[in-house]
């Protein structure tokens, strides 16, 4: 591989083995896979999950929604709470595509009615736990003003309940993850219970990386919305939703300068290649762990070796004599991501293990 | 002015008056101005600059350089550590334009010396305190060996000793950032002292926005090359470098769910917006300060509210109850920077006050 500066390398075997897994899983369960492609944002890594049978994707803001349409996705909701002031794109969108949006409050979704011209689909968004957004599943009276605009205009059509049980990220094993699993879908299958009467085809859709990559049970729920596993990062590791082989990215860093006393290596690939999102282990506060490049890919991780700091440019690696010893300036390393979400943001492209280069959104 | 999604506002006039203090302050004290430009990244933002009487600049890589030479920018610095494999950039623009590299080590000059084609400025980087990069002061074996190798090819030419006193941004007082300062330059300043016997014409080149913005004393040095001061953050005012109306940007960001029982506002503008960089206050960790778009700008930052956490799209505000109540899901809040550099990265284009789109690079 011929890095010359910072690079996002993707390794598409195990990005595919992670789809096939998550898709296969869906269906053995028997419910719908609508994965999240904010973690990817790519056109060909979208192809990928399509190659398993995919025709249904999340997608988190407006821009995204935009640019996965163009490649001929037809059926995609946006999971983020509805932005009125959006209504140009919404109404763009929902006159080409079967488009469903994320209704949080009445507040929202009242101002937007005035404005929207197609028709479009609407999950509400209900707070399993998270307590990030969402309503709580016990406010009835916010749920059914909701209700009671959507019956009040033709265009729209109610689709069901969306929880994001994105506490998740905090658990740090398997056995934390099932028990949120558990009281989350709980919550939302008791809101769909209740009002299923009146809804009888309304679905119940989570999602979060670790609960649909460690959970078996999904009885209540009929959709699947789980976005990072396309990659997984070391926060996944940690947490316990994969293993450090199914990490499917590394960025490829130029080493610019060694200071073996104090147990340091500088590379270029910084704050905005990696993003400053961070990692709280024993040892610290971590950025992201480190590898040797191979010529498909990369090693495991180096024992001992992490992204102490981030500046704008500066990647600063805690190495172990061994690494200092074993590298010199123009020599590559690479760096795990911490946040693989927020590494591929920041990137906008990816270079394939193979040499390929995949374009993304902007 | 007409937000819809994530927008960077930035305010000309505030923006201007940084350039225009900092580039009289350099010439008050007969000293060049070399201002770094990986704050701002935009043509736009260095015509400014080109009307305060800069001609030469900084930047932090090789793709900005490239960029910069674009718009007419001849003479530019890199202060990064030299990457040997960028050769192929580094013959592109030194054929065209006065360049000028940082080594930090002899091993990397060594490495691009067979590949050098075309003139070049080398400057030595000078590790003054901040231990990130750089040649310990007493280490004069690196130096001598980066000057040897320097001499021994008529393509490059000593420019002089360059140091970054980046520590200064772990100071929260005028004090200690001048003790800092005093400290840095003194390091530097010793280094020429013992090299300008044979190198009369080396400079010292020293450049952080806290001790540029609070120094008076530059005695020794021939060059100052901050960065941030040309927009500040609230980084920059919690360590005394400027005040909070010199802050020059602000993120607006669509409001979209309140949650007045944990005393919560959701808005469009997350870690892909913001960066994840945060400050450390008595109130916690916090990721920006919450301010009322107006007119032509923004108003002071709300006392009491603050950015409490962010997520991919999702920023999370702490917020007053007078805040909770004065706004609804639809209205717009802008967001002051913890790290301006990082956040104009992350957004890639501003909006003036006065609704003029300004493009970045990329």
């Amino acid at each position: 591989m011929n890095i010359i500066r910072p690079t996002l390398l993707l390794n598409e075997e195990v990005c595919r083995a992670n789809i096939r897994r998550m898709a296969e899983k869906a269906r053995q369960l028997g419910i719908s896979f609508r994965p999240h492609f904010k973690t990817h944002q790519s056109h060909a890594v979208g192809r990928w999950f399509r190659a398993e049978g995919v025709n249904a994707i999340t997608v988190s803001s407006w821009a995204m929604a935009e640019y996965f349409a163009a490649d001929g996705w037809n059926d995609i909701a946006i999971a983020f709470p509805l932005n009125p002031r959006e209504h140009d794109s919404i109404n763009r969108l929902a006159q080409t595509i079967t488009l469903t949006l994320t209704v949080s409050n009445a507040e929202a979704l009242e101002q937007l009615i005035p404005n929207l011209h197609h028709a479009l689909r609407v999950y509400i968004e209900i707070d399993t736990g998270y307590q990030r957004t969402g309503i709580a599943p016990g406010n009835t009276r916010e749920i059914d003003a909701i209700l009671a605009l959507i019956r009040s205009n033709e265009k729209i059509s109610f689709a069901g309940f969306l929880s994001h049980a994105g506490h998740s990220y905090k658990a740090r094993s398997k056995a934390e993850i099932l028990s949120i699993h558990e009281a989350s879908k709980a919550k939302a299958v008791a809101v769909a219970a209740h009002y299923r009467a009146d809804y009888p085809s309304l679905i119940v859709s989570v999602g979060d990386t670790p609960t649909c990559s460690v959970a078996d049970d999904f009885s209540g729920v009929q959709e699947i919305r789980p976005g990072n596993f396309v990659f997984y990062d070391v926060t996944q590791q940690a947490i316990g939703s994969c293993q450090e082989e199914n990490i499917a990215v590394a960025l490829a860093c130029p080493v610019v300068a060694l200071y073996p006393e104090r147990s340091e290596i500088v590379v270029h690939g910084g704050a905005v290649h990696a993003s400053k999102d961070l990692l709280k282990t024993d040892m610290g506060v971590m950025y992201g762990r480190v590898v040797r490049l191979q010529d498909n890919g990369w090693s495991r991780s180096v024992e001992g070796a992490y992204v102490k700091s981030l500046s704008q440019e500066h990647g600063i690696i805690h190495a172990t004599d061994a690494l200092l010893q074993s590298v010199k300036p123009g020599d590559v390393l690479g760096m795990l991501p911490v946040h693989s979400c927020l590494m591929a943001d920041a990137m906008k492209a990816y270079q394939t293990c193979t040499g390929e280069h995949l374009a993304m959104m902007h």
